[in-house]
């Protein structure tokens, strides 16, 4: 049975649920922009294993680093993984358990991670780290040096299989159990950023660069 | 080489920073119950899948539950998958690109899920789903059919092979970074719940019960 789909590969086609799927590539980066953390899953000795790691985009790609010898790296690099980014946005309350919800944002990204082997982009693409995050932090920081460079890898995937869900709004009760004296609602979640902390060993007057309060989370 | 180690089991001997590593059961517990929001990492036709889907927890078991047709419900019984829940805290700005770090809480949870069979211990877990998150509320409710009872399945996680990983706190920086008039600290972020809403479906003078106002989440 061919269903109508935007899907770019059948492995990203979202089955259960399907009205709540997008594929555009809009709808996929704002979530995978919303924040900083994803899950990424990889078969390890034919067994399911999945990781949280900090991930940014910059453009068509989804990138993550870490030490040369950790295993998220090295068993991922040049690997089909599962990249999972997902945003809980509140509990949908309806007039049954099973009518019970959540609105989220999320993103499955499928693909080959390729490892990043020149040093010099190796260079640009840990500057765009920090940039992607907090725009402006990269000169304002000791200079990366050689050795920290050599000790870590970056991990690259491309934003090409992938898909969005989205649940927003109300619960979604059987017709009749509206007119059931049961309270329905969403109680909102989001994240939210708190005031910096200033590290105790800040040197006397260095003051916080007003541009990190730009960050964005959630 | 042997490393002196609580982990219940090789796969599960975080060694990465594993001084940030945690086994004990009520640490892993606690990462587990803050947020109702997993990722269920499992393999299908030899390739990794990571699906974010809602769990609780009761006593020994995480628990997540789906339509019998989904793929996370159909691909995961009886199989090996590997459940991760993670929060990020914080963002961690050292004064040098690679001191940048998160602070999180994060864990990882080894085992075969188990689907619940027997109807009536079906709907004891499905009644503990709305219980865990929401005391109470289950005797508010329209009561379960046996239609969405049949409809329905219940996963089963052991929390078993379990570890925990958790940073707080400042940038860690090179003993030398500390020297410069660069700030360091944390930009701290949680997760909120917002004031509830109001279906407007619900029937006039149906009342919010207080209770939900008990939920927790981060």
């Amino acid at each position: 049975m061919a269903i109508k789909t935007d899907a770019p590969s059948e492995r990203t086609r979202v089955k259960r649920g399907f009205k709540r799927a997008k594929y555009d590539r809009q709808t996929v980066c704002d979530i995978l922009d919303a924040v900083p953390m994803c899950n990424v899953a990889f078969v390890l000795d034919g067994m399911p294993v999945v990781t949280p790691t900090s991930h940014w985009r910059e453009g068509d790609h989804v990138y993550w680093h870490g030490s040369t010898k950790s295993r998220l790296i090295k068993k991922c690099a040049g690997k089909e993984v599962c990249l999972s980014v997902s945003l809980l946005d509140g509990m949908v309350m309806g007039r049954s358990a099973m009518n019970h919800s959540a609105n989220y944002r999320s993103v499955m990204l499928f693909g080959k991670a390729s490892l990043i082997k020149d040093r010099d982009e190796k260079r640009e693409k840990l500057k765009g780290m920090i940039e992607t995050l907090f725009p402006g932090r990269w000169d304002m920081l000791r200079p990366i040096t050689d050795k920290e460079l050599k000790a870590t890898a970056v991990l690259c995937l491309p934003v090409d299989e992938a898909s969005a869900k989205i649940r927003t709004g109300f619960p979604v009760d059987d017709e009749e159990d509206y007119a059931l004296p049961i309270w329905g609602g969403v109680l909102p979640i989001s994240m939210q950023m708190g005031a910096p902390i200033d590290d105790p060993r800040n040197l006397e007057g260095v003051e916080m660069p007003p541009a990190l309060l730009n960050f964005k989370i959630g």
